[in-house]
């Protein structure tokens, strides 16, 4: 069967996978960003992002390019929290918000959002439809891998939905980048769960020189 | 002034730095010893520790034996808390526990052991001597201080001692090392503890092939 991933999703030393604060102008919480300091200079990122760095930088190689190009492997649709989406809360107020990536989000799949306020699917250019699901993580596991033709799902986050998807013995590999910052505060993505409990064993550690990376895989059922 | 400093503390990538469970047979609690196989094949390691590892291995030079050997650089007294003196709880019932490391402790200096219940010092060979502190952390800091004549003190651990230091703003320097393992459960280190708030900031990363180190330093007075 087709594998629920997590790719790139960061940490700080101490735990957080966001910042408080969230908002238009910080998408990943006050301070946030700094989490994502490994990847923003990788040339897979910059390709996706054209116009995010001013200039015409072709990007890194390297062991971090190559972690940033192996989440787009095999991939075949994508799932995303509601408030990876955007800052919007409760019922959608028009159509206005099309996600933070601009006219060509760097998805090129169908992607599903966890919502509870349906929403008419969202066409984007380069291949991304936002589609709204409004009956949870399950549902839209199994719409992802319809849509994902024996390929894999990506799971993007944010942090409530990754760990509602540990929990639920969802995700089949998880790479966390631990980033070497402090937040102090945000939302911690690993409290209070224990995670070998839950089948999962830390399988591969990758050294970056701006990140720590680890494969964590689920090797067993829950215990 | 004399620093206080702790070197080569290890956590999961959840975030532990014990395990549960510990006892004579499992110092850092059951599985808890996989958080240092970065530094048990080090060259600063086996010469501290003879005999741990059979035959006579010299040890791997590297990234990983520079960050232990740092951790002995300048260092003229140690403070433990009393659970990594041993797994002894309440009264002494004897003399009979002399620590985890043998007649040679790795120390070779004045080491300070918090306690609730008095005992007098043991002097070990080779410069170590065990000196126990009832009177809490911060007279535990003074006498470790004005036994390190200028030096700075090493902090050894474990978990809640850290913790305690690091909430009274004690802490100059904290070298880290995140082990590729999960743990799940055990005596989390940093769950809580509002680093930036405190005055500590990320450092400095080192990538090492068995770990992810990095040093969080004091660079403002507590908020």
């Amino acid at each position: 069967m087709s594998k629920l991933r997590v790719h790139c999703f960061a940490i700080s030393v101490d735990g957080y996978g966001a910042a408080p604060g969230q908002s238009l102008e910080h998408p990943i919480g006050e301070g946030g960003l700094a989490l994502f300091d490994w990847l923003f200079p990788t040339r897979t990122f910059l390709r996706l992002h054209p116009g995010v760095v001013p200039g015409d930088a072709e990007g890194e190689t390297g062991v971090e390019d190559d972690l940033a190009a192996r989440g787009f492997e095999g991939i075949g649709a994508w799932i995303l929290g509601r408030n990876m989406f955007g800052p919007v809360r409760g019922p959608w107020p028009d159509e206005s918000w099309r996600g933070w990536w601009g006219d060509e989000p760097p998805y090129h799949t169908p992607v599903f959002v966890l919502t509870h306020h349906a929403r008419a699917p969202l066409r984007m250019a380069g291949g991304t439809e936002f589609r709204f699901v409004t009956d949870g993580l399950e549902s839209a596991l199994r719409q992802a891998r319809d849509a994902a033709g024996g390929r894999d799902v990506r799971l993007g986050g944010g942090v409530a939905t990754i760990r509602q998807s540990l929990r639920a013995g969802l995700v089949d590999e998880l790479h966390l980048a631990i980033a070497p910052v402090l937040l102090g505060r945000g939302e911690h993505l690993l409290a209070g769960l224990d995670l070998p409990a839950l089948g999962y064993a830390c399988a591969e550690h990758v050294p970056g020189a701006r990140a720590a990376h680890v494969f964590l895989r689920r090797t067993s059922p829950p215990s």
